[in-house]
Parts: structure tokens; C-alpha cells; sequence
């Protein structure tokens, strides 16, 4: 399962009752937080994400508005109690910003904050997902990411399933692909109560951006795509001034690239009403969704 | 005219949707930005404060819930375009911070930022008011600030300054003892439309502090207390281990300083109901609110 949940989707200022950038993924049972700006842990708890699940953080580039939350959601964690490992991929200065935010307060985190620097390629590699990062075209260094299954669970048949003798609590199991051997010492293969696999799902965060068909090969064909749509079409000129894209263009990338499905956001605050960034996109690729916060987007597996 | 609105009245961790805190005093023409926890700025757009309008802003330490929000606050002044000076007080090491974001960023702001590293003592000292720092008893370096009218506003006799000519327009002017001519010649003298100014106002926040009686002769007499109540009274235990006040020991320093009226804030996220507070507090000094969000909270020049 694949699902991504918006908790800000506007550009650098905060206006509308919109906020700055950040998103929840879920791939599975596992949650990644993309981009954590101001307000983040608020808009965690209005949204009832919980905190404690989220064990993998990213941090696209080091414009306030993708990451001066970040340090009140760890402090935060600090003071629940945490104590489980946390693994934070940003740029290298992002560590010494977090390290001397930490000293000044005369804070020690009670749980164990594991800095990545982001580079070019695989970031991260877990039992179950991978993580790649890849360089997008911003006035500062900036990257995106390519969240993939490593494979997609099993397909389980409930019925045949218990027919067969395996207790609902072992279905966690035979979806990862595990045999089953009941009390009296009988195997159940895998493969007699569930179905293969379908093709493992992908979502990719091309962060803040001008057009740029670079990006293209690293985003290819997932099912889910975020691209940041900063202005309306007629205004091409300012976004590439800004290094930001249009609507038109990040519907473009999303064409070539054959996504499944397309969300935009990071909106100026120069737009109140958003429905034209909807109709431009979708002109260009049907396919195409208004990163609105507090929804979630799902895609499941074919 | 001194006005105290309260944007943030938690500690720590936000909670019950109480926010960490921030305030903006309001002296005469002058506002003030008091502490500045993650979202003041978007609380200041809830509550309609002008970000333009303030032109000092005073950090008391450097725990998150009292700064978090600054950084996003000076940016977004940046984009928005201010031209005209800002000045900052706070712990040294702050401007560390700030710049070392805003080179991250490559963000140049548009606009003056000067620092003033807190220090014991007088730290403004302008036309119409002056600020004075106090240290108080916090984990870390922390400090308490007062707010002083240098004098009060003369009072007009509104009938009797249209009577001898004066406009409507000049009547700011009158307020701060000018003479006004009319354009006959005529020498209006102030004392003759206008009657003596009222006592100077005077405001204190004593920011995070364990009960402390120290800082009584630091606050003495002023019209309005901010004082921290992070505990009920029965946590007194709790308080001194993590260096913050219960109600009635907040209350006992008002007393003690025979300030005009307590408002108490800094809410431990354990309490969802605060009317305790308010009840403990009163039972030991009876002129005694809630600092609650969005409220403001005003003294009139007796």
C-alpha cells in the first residue's frame, strides 16, 4: 500500500490558512515524513498522524519553508519519551543546524537521531523499501526522492486460507510470502492459500524545481508522482526567474516520465483559489490532483 | 496605552491547541514581539497583528518554544518585502543561529536586522519607552524583560482645543506636550488644551523561571505581570526539578511585588482544563487572568 498525505502544500510564505511544505508517505507499514515546514507537528496532531510511526524523515533542501519545523517535531519527540532510533536524510549542513539548536537549549534527544547526508543514488535500503535521491534544478542544492517497494506483498485467498488451517493472525506472514505448518505438524505452502505479488509501488517527491528533463530517467514510471507547481502557466517567466515550475510544465515531466498519477503543490501565495492549477494540469496530464491538505492519496497495488 | 495579546500560552509541547509562546505588546504607537514559538507567525495572521508594525522583537532564552518561530517570522518579513529596520534582543549565540540559516538558505534580507545580545540593565532606551533585562532562574541563561513609558500621553480637553482652534489632526501632537500656532499667529500653549499626563505604564514578562525572589525588585510596582505557571500547586515538586512556578508561587511574587494586575500562562500540556489555574492563582492574588490565546489584555493610564 502506497499513500501520501499532504500537510502543506503552499510555497515559501504561509497564507490562506495553507502551510509550507510537508507530506506523509506510507508505503506499507512504514511512515516517512517529506519535508517538515513550520508547523508541521500541528498540523501532525490535526491530522491525527502519529508521530511515534514515523522513523524516517527527509529533507529535500534547506529553504525554511521545507524544514524549520524539523527541529521542534525532534525536540518534541525528545520530550515524549522517544526512544527509538530516528534516521534523517538531508543536506549535510542541516546535522550542524539540529546539533547547535540542540547545544544552545542544553537538550540531549533520549533517543538516537541517525544523519544522512543526501547524495546522488540509493539513501536508504531496509528490508522491505528503498530510498533513492537524485538532483533537481533549485537556486540552492536541492533533491529529490524515489520511494520504492522492494517487492509488493502476497496476495492472500481468506477463504482457502482457513479452509486450510491458518489462524487470521499468521496473514501477516503469508503475505511476505511465509509457509505455514499448522499444530499437527502439517506444511501449508505459500503459494496453495495466496496469489503472486503485483508489481512493486513507487512514489517520487521532485521537490522544489525549475523544468528540467533531467529528472525524467529518475522519476520514471511510478505510479505516483508529486511535482511542485509554484504558478499558473502565464507566469513561465517568473518561474524560471525563481527556479520554480508551472503548471504546464510539471504536467509535462509527468507525461514523459509515464507516471500513473500526478499531484501538484507548493501553490504561490499569490493564488487564493487553486482550480486553475487543476484544469492547466489536467489539460496537459488528465491524471492529475490538487495537493489539498489533510487528504490522503493512495494507490494500490494492480 | 499598554496592551499585552497573548498568541501562545503553553510550554513546551503544543497541545489541546494551545500554541508555545509568543506576544505582542502594545505600548502607545509601538508594538513589541515577546518570545516567538513555532507559528507565531501564523498565529499573528489568526489574530491579525500587522507583522510590518513591530520594529523590536525580545527572545528571553533559547528553549524551542520560545524562538522556533522566529526564523520563519524574519523570512517572511524578508519576502514580503520590508524595507525598514528590525531590531532583535536576545541570547547571543541567537544571531549564530540566524545567520547561519539564512547563509543556507542564501537568503540577504531585504531589510536591517540589528542584533542586541541580552545583557543586565537598560537594552532600548528610545524616544517614547525603554526596556530593561533581568536575569531569572531557568535551566539555561534566561531573562526578563520591562517595558516602560517614558512618560505617559497628556490628555486633551477635546472641546476646548477645537474651541481655540486647534485641528483634529495636530491632537497626536498635543498628546506629547507641543504648542500648537494657529495660522493666524495665535500661540496655543499645550497646558491651556490639554490636562496632565497620567503615571507612565509599565509591563513585565518574566519569561521561564523557577520561583524566584530575586527578580521582585526588578518588577516592583509595574502595571501589568506576565509570570510563567507551568504547574498546579500541588506539582511544586515538579516545578523547582524542572525549573518553572505553580500558581501560587507566580502569585506570591505579584504580591510581593505589588504589581497592578498578574496574568499567568506557560501551561504545562498535562492540563487540558485551566481553570485551576486561575482559581489557585486568585485565592493568593485576586487580580489575576489567564493568559489566553487571542486575547488582549490592557491597562489605561490611571
Amino acid at each position: 500500500m502506497l499513500a501520501v498525505t499532504i500537510l502543506g502544500n503552499n510555497s515559501a510564505l504561509p497564507a490562506f490558512d495553507r502551510h509550507p511544505t510537508a507530506q506523509v508517505v506510507t508505503l506499507d507499514d512504514q511512515l516517512f515524513l517529506v519535508d517538515c515546514g513550520e508547523g508541521t507537528q500541528m498540523q501532525m496532531a490535526k491530522y491525527r498522524i502519529r508521530r511515534s510511526r514515523i522513523n524516517h524523515i527527509f529533507i529535500s533542501h534547506l529553504h525554511g519553508d521545507h524544514y524549520f519545523g524539523l527541529i521542534g517535531l525532534i525536540t518534541s519527540m525528545g520530550l515524549l519519551g522517544r526512544e527509538h532510533d530516528m534516521h534523517l536524510y538531508g543536506p549535510a549542513q542541516l546535522k550542524e543546524l539540529i546539533d547547535m539548536q540542540l547545544r544552545v537549549a542544553d537538550t540531549t534527544l533520549p533517543f538516537a537521531l541517525h544523519f544522512h547526508p543526501l547524495q546522488e543514488g540509493l539513501i536508504a535500503n531496509e528490508d522491505k523499501f528503498r530510498v533513492f535521491c537524485f538532483k533537481v534544478s533549485h537556486r540552492i542544492p536541492c533533491w529529490g526522492f524515489r520511494f520504492e517497494q522492494k517487492r509488493a506483498p502476497r496476495r492472500i485467498l481468506p477463504e482457502k486460507a482457513i479452509d486450510m488451517g491458518v489462524p487470521a493472525a499468521f496473514f501477516d506472514k503469508l503475505k511476505w510470502g511465509e509457509d505455514y505448518t499448522t499444530k499437527a505438524g502439517l506444511l501449508i505452502k505459500n503459494e496453495s492459500v495466496t496469489m503472486a505479488a503485483p508489481s512493486p509501488l513507487s512514489y517520487a517527491y521532485s521537490a522544489d524545481t525549475m523544468y528540467d528533463e533531467n529528472i525524467i530517467d529518475k522519476i520514471k514510471g511510478v505510479n505516483l508522482l508529486y511535482h511542485e507547481t509554484t504558478y499558473l502557466k502565464d507566469l513561465a517567466d517568473r518561474a524560471i526567474k525563481r527556479f520554480h515550475c508551472t503548471t504546464e510544465q510539471a504536467a509535462t515531466i509527468a507525461g514523459k516520465a509515464a507516471v500513473g498519477r500526478l499531484i501538484i503543490g507548493h501553490f504561490s501565495s499569490k493564488y487564493e483559489v487553486l482550480s486553475e492549477f487543476e484544469n492547466e494540469a489536467r489539460a496537459v496530464f488528465s491524471n492529475t490532483d490538487l495537493a489539498l491538505e489533510g487528504v490522503t492519496y493512495r494507490v494500490l497495488g494492480s
